[in-house]
């Protein structure tokens, strides 16, 4: 800590999955912190529902970051942090959209930031768009897959054309579902965060009991074949969106054309669509919940309101900029149509290191086409061999190639 | 405007496509604005190369934006209005590749705002994200799609097989490629935004001069038609990622497998992966360069300088929660296999008001499966006709029905 540096308490509330992953993530990026903000954050107390008092950790907070859930206690502790003066940062998605505008205008009276990224969609930054990038856009419609137990279970039934038991089976086994899913899996989840979306992109009260919603347990595997057939993704969407001069906000399965930007969203994923004539369409996806993506979240906010987020820090180290990296890479060659061309061609390639790892040849008249893909090589080892190549007799046009992004790197 | 609001003054530089998009959107969001920072938005005056003089739209001024791009003089007017104490919103990618660190430095001594979105891809929020949202991330590696006029051709050769001329006049008489492409098919434009990219995500100074790039120019009709037999979709993707303690940018043509996030980004649109072993991975993808979106993104940048965009606005009018809405179906029916049966529901269905787009009836031993996609109608009919359904002496199992989103709807 350098001496003209200041320190950032906060006071964390909760200690479970998340909470533990954001005591652990604090501490790890608290130099970068400090340089962007100037403010050395430290942990100044953790509170679980069974251990520790809120009065004393509210006297040693500049913040308060609530991951207990639930709607009590949590409400009365944001409260009161706000009134305090104390910023808050939140994950609670069932208190915002039952207590949202409690909240939100205590926030505003007080002066004090509420910051929730985590209550939404994990480490999609959908709140931070709505309310930031997209305030010069007036927005007609959001689509979302907001809660990744159901996604991962629709992918599974898709895939491998599993029963819905099955599958949440398969998801709990991966932690990708709780012991009790009833609420992931009936879209209670989804329509909390569908409520508080809704609120911040039509800037107008919506309450979780106002949202429709429908869960994925009605859903056969026949249902996922028949869309296969017609060349559909189901999915379970959250829609909110004007219409006749009001709002529908529901939560329901929906069959999607493949074109569409949610569509190919699959796994644990979270999505969200938000269109809107200005800008036609903006498209983020990511995780959805999940200890460090959620504290990841979390953390961002806290950065937030630590400052203004202004100004770009100043740069930390000088790294080295690297000019020659390895790639697989896909040639194309025009060769003459006479016998050893191939053995010629690979013997440059293995002089240089660069192995193949596929080749068509095809012959086109007094010549033909010998397109290979090339297993990852360092560059520059790879551009030896294409200009020994070129210089090759048997060429009969420039060699081509273009590089091949691997799936082990991707 | 309400009396105790006060105005905050907008010097506009350059008055081109984004320029004049600009300065009609200011106007249009204004309201909205006003509400969200209590502060009501004003072009304060807008200078041009051959028009106005800088000193009285500075003194006029609490923020300059800056859209007439260029180095020179656009860099003295940043550092002067930043020198002035003036918040700075600018789109200029080239200006910040090359000249970055001074502006940058000039914001954090000045404590001053200088923001940027606009500069690098469109409305997708990609500086937002890596200042804010990822500050508590380590960032592995950054993956963009940066251009949309590559993007567009690359999707159009790809679709059509035309040539790259062919598809470049076709972008240019759609409005995707300027007059003179060059900087953006020679891979020099996604390559200075790559640049910021690599910048922010990595906290390394980051030149222009040190991104290697490759443009488009060279792609061939028959490497798409490969790359096509190999399941692999080609995209001008720029890159920043750790290298053996180094970093790496640049940006070149590249296969993609199918699976990777950016394969299905087509068309003129822009995204970005950003990986990190902490939250795995977010995308973001939305339209490139356009005048509607970067002016989006300028205004977007625009309200967050005027507030620390911290707290929810208060609801403006409560819009009516709406719930009853238009949708098409899916509807599968066990049947008893008998005559009459399709009769007997295509009845209801269109007592009902409910059209059918399309029918599958298979046989399954002494009854059948019938299985509907029903044209979009509203929600109420669609359920009245499904208890009507349900009552049927043929039905041999509770129907069930799932939305179908309309391509034409999305």
């Amino acid at each position: 800590m350098t001496s003209t540096e200041q320190s950032f308490r906060i006071g964390l509330l909760g200690h479970g999955t998340v909470g533990s992953a954001f005591a652990k993530a604090l501490p790890a990026h608290a130099d970068r912190i400090a340089r962007v903000t100037g403010l050395r954050p430290e942990l100044s107390g953790v509170m679980t529902r069974s251990r520790g008092s809120f009065d004393e950790l509210l006297e040693n907070s500049d913040l308060i970051v609530e991951l207990i859930g639930g709607i009590d206690p949590a409400r009365e502790y944001l409260l009161r942090a706000m009134r305090s003066g104390r910023h808050v940062v939140t994950a609670n998605k069932q208190l915002l959209s039952q207590h949202g505008e409690e909240l939100w205008e205590t926030a505003r009276t007080q002066g004090v930031q509420l910051r929730f990224e985590g209550a939404v969609a994990g480490v999609v930054p959908v709140i931070r768009v709505l309310q930031e990038s997209l305030s010069g856009a007036t927005i007609d419609r959001v689509h979302g897959i907001v809660n990744g137990t159901t996604n991962f279970i629709l992918s599974e039934m898709a895939r491998s054309g599993m029963t819905y038991e099955q599958a949440l089976a398969e998801a709990q086994r991966l932690g990708y579902a709780e012991a009790d899913p009833s609420e992931d899996v009936d879209g209670r989840d989804a329509a909390a965060k569908m409520a508080i979306i809704a609120r911040l992109a039509f800037d107008t009260p919506v309450h979780l009991d106002q949202v429709r919603y429908e869960g994925i347990e009605q859903i056969q595997p026949d249902d996922l074949e028949y869309a296969r057939d017609l060349g559909l993704e189901l999915k379970l969407v959250g829609t909110a969106e004007r219409i006749d001069g009001g709002l529908s906000v529901r939560v329901h399965p929906i069959f999607l054309y493949p074109g569409h930007p949610l569509a190919s969203v699959g796994g644990p994923f979270n999505a969200v669509t938000v269109e809107s004539e200005e800008i036609t369409e903006i498209t983020m996806s990511g995780p959805g919940a999940g200890g460090p993506q959620t504290a990841s979240a979390v953390l961002g906010d806290v950065v937030s309101a630590m400052i203004p987020p202004a100004s770009t820090p100043p740069t930390q180290t000088v790294l080295e900029i690297v000019q020659d990296v390895v790639s697989a890479f896909y040639l194309h060659l025009e060769v003459a149509d006479e016998p050893g061309v191939l053995a010629q061609v690979a013997q440059v390639l293995a002089l240089q290191g660069v192995s193949v790892k596929s080749v068509v040849q095809k012959g086109l008249g007094n010549q033909a086409r010998l397109v290979m893909v090339a297993h990852p090589v360092l560059e520059s080892r790879f551009e030896a061999a294409m200009e020994l190549i070129a210089a090759l007799d048997v060429m009969r046009a420039p060699p081509r190639a273009i590089r091949v992004l691997e799936e082990q790197f991707g």
